[in-house]
């Protein structure tokens, strides 16, 4: 071991899985490491400093693995600024930029550190003036200060919430033998909660919302204010029009589980009856649609954001086709979201777990456990993935926040 | 095309799928055939008739083309009576047996058509006296006659229900994306039915119905006299009493959903405390245990048969471990069913559904739409697969037929 | 019942499942049938007639019924010519239009019929001067005169093949287990076939293709001939240009399955150095991509769709980002199509199942029996679905190709 | 705070994440710590020592906690014997019973340390003589000496393997986007590895291994040496029997793909045949039975144990009916384990994973991800979970075997 280098840990790093990830690594990497300095908190209020010595094989050894203790949070002693290098042209980056995690990341510039904005991970971040923004590759532009190496970089590892919680801290094995009603229950809790603070909740939902019966409950949710933001795409908003105009789901009687005469044209009048009218809002406005989930979005000044994608029949006016359009819009909808709720849809729910930062807490729901746990996996600090079925999960959930606001009222 | 036959089809041999299918193994087999008569019934009430000249490459091709049309239900003219041999040592069958389909079947002996007693699939048929026992490979004994061939059978394959049935006529693709509330609506109204026409119905579960939270509604269901028979194993009536005696489930308090202080104990003593006051029933009678699946059994006399499988703990002294034995019971305690809901088990379900004929109605519930498929595939004429979550679906399907009820109470 | 029609039926109407199916339609429907006259086809290349009476409680109750029948395949014996009315606004539809299936479809137009080009599913069918067009709603223009009711069309439905092929008529039970290697020899028989015919084999890919370590198999495939088109997303081409360039997925070394240091990286390197070049053909001319799916693709002149989405990191200059030109450019690649091998893409694979005609034979490959079974449902009348792992699926595939082309050069 | 308790820590506690998983459960179970000593290793291979005082609310809270830490492996200092209560029934647990963990477990008796055999998980410690004995509560007899309390115990948790391994440390997620072949090369080594250090092999295989396809490649590892124990049910034999027999599994020829004539009786003619010769030894010895995986363990020495489950027919002669008398079989079996490879049986492999202690290695093979994630969530300290098909992963795994054997012969 022949080169070596000093790196920094602080605040709770015992218990938030920093030291134990900081062994885990360098060994994993075949490196070695000493320690310098320990002084472990004596409560589990106080925080803990570990200073460390990280050696490798040579200095290209070392580097790789400090660039992954970097990644988990350790800190290099060094005061340094951040350093950039210039985009050579659009899309391209420079050799050896930084690349992001999905934690709160500070860069030092002129000495002081500054937070990076809109925090996301795998991607880059740009210095303008004195301000640090992480941006995906696709907006790199010619001439961009990007930053490179890791001097003057901060990562703050999220730490383990004190006391039990329901949303699990780090990853946890996904299951579908969990009591179903009391975590959404707990979920409720969590809900309201979070919107008697003032809180910010984004809604990302997939068609099967609307098959599986869902979608008087998820309209309720919106109704009552229980929803900030609505991330969605095409589908779920035609299969919830179809339903409101005609009763059926792809031609089928949500109610009577048959199909519907002539039900299978359902589908395109859904279509056709919005384009006619010019939008949602205006079909709205026309009295044409008069309930569901993009009526209830539409009355109570939801915003929403309808993604476009190859399988989509139409689409609706209201449909962003242009999918890098709709990344930008989904980004910036889902800014200081305290929770997001991704139901049933793979496609949607990891495009908006791409852009979050690790502090927002997630909640996972989905028949299909490989699907959950892989939402999981990329996921926030905080994360609860429920195996179960979206159109009984959504009934349940609007019923237990319906007698916990009544509760509540009641003083209890 | 050296070698023919004659067959005959009768009944709704169109709508039922019997012509079409014969038509498509014959093809299938690269046989040929030629219709002699065919009188097609004029109105869906009517039935028809045909009779086919089928043909093959030479006698034994004919022949293995023969037996699978019979066993489609195709009859084979002649009016002999069924031929038999003789079991030559236990468990071995003769050369050439019969071997069964689950559809009712009858056989002619001395000249009159007899029917066939215990009907499921892949089994065979021993005669004695004048009585045809349908039996599995494990029951046969030395000296036991069992029909070889296919002279003198007859198998009676299942019709078309006349009208929408929420029960699907044969197989149909299973999906996660279907209206669970109104399905459930839907299985409660054919339970209620079956139950006020005197019927049968039998319950298969697994553990999750109690991890997952639908205990409490799989006990409403028995105290309210929907379920006639329980088959489960030795872990779903360990877990239930540990619910009832503890609040635990494996340890985890299902309201808060937090392991509870030494919770993982909980599992033992349950088996424990029902060894030490000596049966399930003891343990009612004696007052330990108070509530649930299999207090409700008890109380309302519900037959139960918890069979053995090598995962088991303790196993509780209710539960069979020997598996023939366990297999035996099952099979007995599931004749004359009219309705079989099998539940997030399936070792259980597909042993049930091994011993059932076709002629009865099943519900499959599953979170795994694979292992819907697999049930629905060796199941009855009439089922039903439903992938959803056990544990929301019981709660539903409780609360649903409490409301029919009232309302039928209400004379509505 | 009131109201009463005659249909036609003409084929193989038995075997091909459509009278048993024109019954239980009508009897799902609540609806009487008598027939008229049933000429049978007496053996198994004769084709068969029937004419039928339908029957509904009133007009529109029959209209409904005779819709579904007419989707079915059945004749309406009228011999008037197509009726169209003309779109008010662009994909605004009229009221009673043609709603489309996936078979061959004829309109009579100045009394000829004309087969409707571009057939798929769920469209409608515009008529210039002599020609029809099957089109999808978003391209309804002002103007267009779009086909209404069912007058003066036909549907061909697709009919039984004769004798035994590994591509199941209509849908099978998706099961994963079945002798893979056995299934696999089958399909490359099929596809040496179909190749030597000069057919046209469109691949529809998904990333896991390369995750899972198939991407040598499949830039084999492209290499020797045995790809027309691909079809498939950024995500697909990135992870294979960064294998590629760099030995990893995603930053995990596909040899070795560890994290490469700095692998993280490699992703955005990939696109990077792509933008840098201006497009993959341009690294290829330049000499940075040596290698793989996409190298192969440029090498030997075989067109790609690379389509957007929102989860796309970059993304790749080649990738269409508007999903609505996506979906034209894939509906041209895929015209005149013999075979289309579906592997591990759900979102591709449904958008591309959604443009084709029931006369092309599909292989969907996927190891989660949901996405099988969902691709089937919508799939053409030959399909295969697989429920394998793409990683060991596509090797078994490439070294049967060539052992079986071997074989045929030695005149085997 | 009004309860604390000493405890101490030893060994690698950071990188085991065991003094992290200890400030992690005192949080979650809303207890206080404080360090009263850290003494931390400073290089990879030191090891650590830490004692802690844990507080609670008052005894009861207190002792939950310190139950929970001791679990996990924390010692408490007292340097007391262990202590036993007399059961008073047979299958009847002393109140406060000791319930073990998976780990190595040691318990003073008059003064001196004694390994716990038979080691598993949720079981008891029984105390003979000086003997110490991991017993389950089925073996409880009316008298056992079985051990209460956390008094005179010590659990050896698992420690990180120092540097990188095939086998995962502790839980990671599920994927089935994995390189697959790759990942069978790995294991082929840690085969060869341990069976050239004289090591001991378990293979537990379902039904599936025969139906995919991958019983030849299964019998080869086995007539090659790789197997010490087969671990299996009555199907798995009866099928692989019957491919031996008739070359098809369930009736379809599992080389065509096609179903073979009569077909559907060969499951049964497999079980008569075997039971006509007495055993499957008695089948091998008189020239039955000439292949596959039942013959090459009856030629080659590899005991197996066939567990009855309530799904079987038959059974074959071989098979325990009585599950309580297999388990205890199965337990014997895999006595002293290097590595235990699980194929596509949940019910097989969960019953083995119940017996095993934490420091087998396990390998688990599913197609579906759900049973590969349960298995893990048992499983040992080192394991690893492989989505995938085992009918291909089998023969890829043979000849990785073979090469791999080939390239040591040649001295590489």
């Amino acid at each position: 071991m022949e080169a070596m280098r000093e790196i920094e840990l602080k605040g709770h790093i015992i218990d938030s899985f920093l030291l134990p990830k900081v062994f885990d690594k360098v060994m994993d990497m075949n490196g070695e490491f000493e320690i310098i300095q320990f002084d472990i908190g004596r409560q589990k209020t106080d925080t803990s400093y570990a200073r460390l010595m990280i050696k490798g094989r040579d200095q290209d050894h070392l580097e790789n693995i400090i660039s992954e203790l970097h990644r988990l949070g350790a800190q290099l002693p060094e005061a340094e600024d951040v350093v950039t290098e210039t985009a050579i042209k659009d899309r391209v980056v420079p050799k050896g930029f930084y690349s992001t995690t999905n934690h709160p990341t500070y860069v030092k510039i002129n000495g002081e550190w500054k937070k990076v904005e809109n925090q996301k991970m795998d991607a880059m971040i740009v210095i303008t003036d004195d301000h640090a923004l992480c941006t995906t590759i696709g907006h790199i532009k010619k001439g961009d200060r990007v930053v490179v190496g890791k001097k003057g970089i901060r990562v703050i590892p999220p730490e383990r919430p004190r006391g039990h919680s329901i949303f699990e801290f780090m990853d946890s094995q996904v299951s579908s033998e969990r009591p179903s009603q009391s975590l959404i229950k707990q979920i409720a809790e969590e809900i309201l909660e979070v919107k008697q603070d003032g809180g910010k909740i984004v809604i990302v939902a997939g068609p099967a919302v609307v098959h599986t019966g869902g979608q008087q409950a998820l309209a309720e949710l919106i109704r009552n204010g229980y929803v900030d933001v609505l991330l969605a795409g095409n589908a779920l908003a035609v299969h919830d029009i179809e339903y409101n105009l005609y009763g059926t789901s792809l031609g089928m009687d949500l109610n009577t589980v048959e199909l519907a005469p002539e039900g299978h044209k359902h589908h395109i009048y859904a279509i056709s009856e919005i384009c006619r009218a010019g939008s949602i809002k205006d079909a709205v406005e026309q009295g044409i649609l008069t309930g569901g989930i993009m009526y209830e979005c539409i009355k109570n000044n939801v915003p929403f954001v309808l993604a476009g994608s190859i399988r989509d029949d139409g689409p609706l006016p209201d449909v962003i086709t242009d999918t890098m359009k709709a990344q930008d819009m989904m980004r910036k909808a889902i800014q200081d979201a305290d929770i997001v709720l991704m139901m049933s849809t793979m496609l949607h729910s990891i495009a908006t777990g791409n852009c979050l930062p690790s502090t927002v807490r997630t909640i996972c729901v989905d028949i299909n456990p490989a699907t959950v746990t892989k939402l999981m996996d990329r996921g926030s600090a905080q994360a609860i993935g429920i195996v179960t079925d979206v159109g009984t999960f959504l009934p349940w959930l609007a019923e237990e926040l319906a007698l916990l606001k009544k509760q509540k009222a009641q003083g209890k």
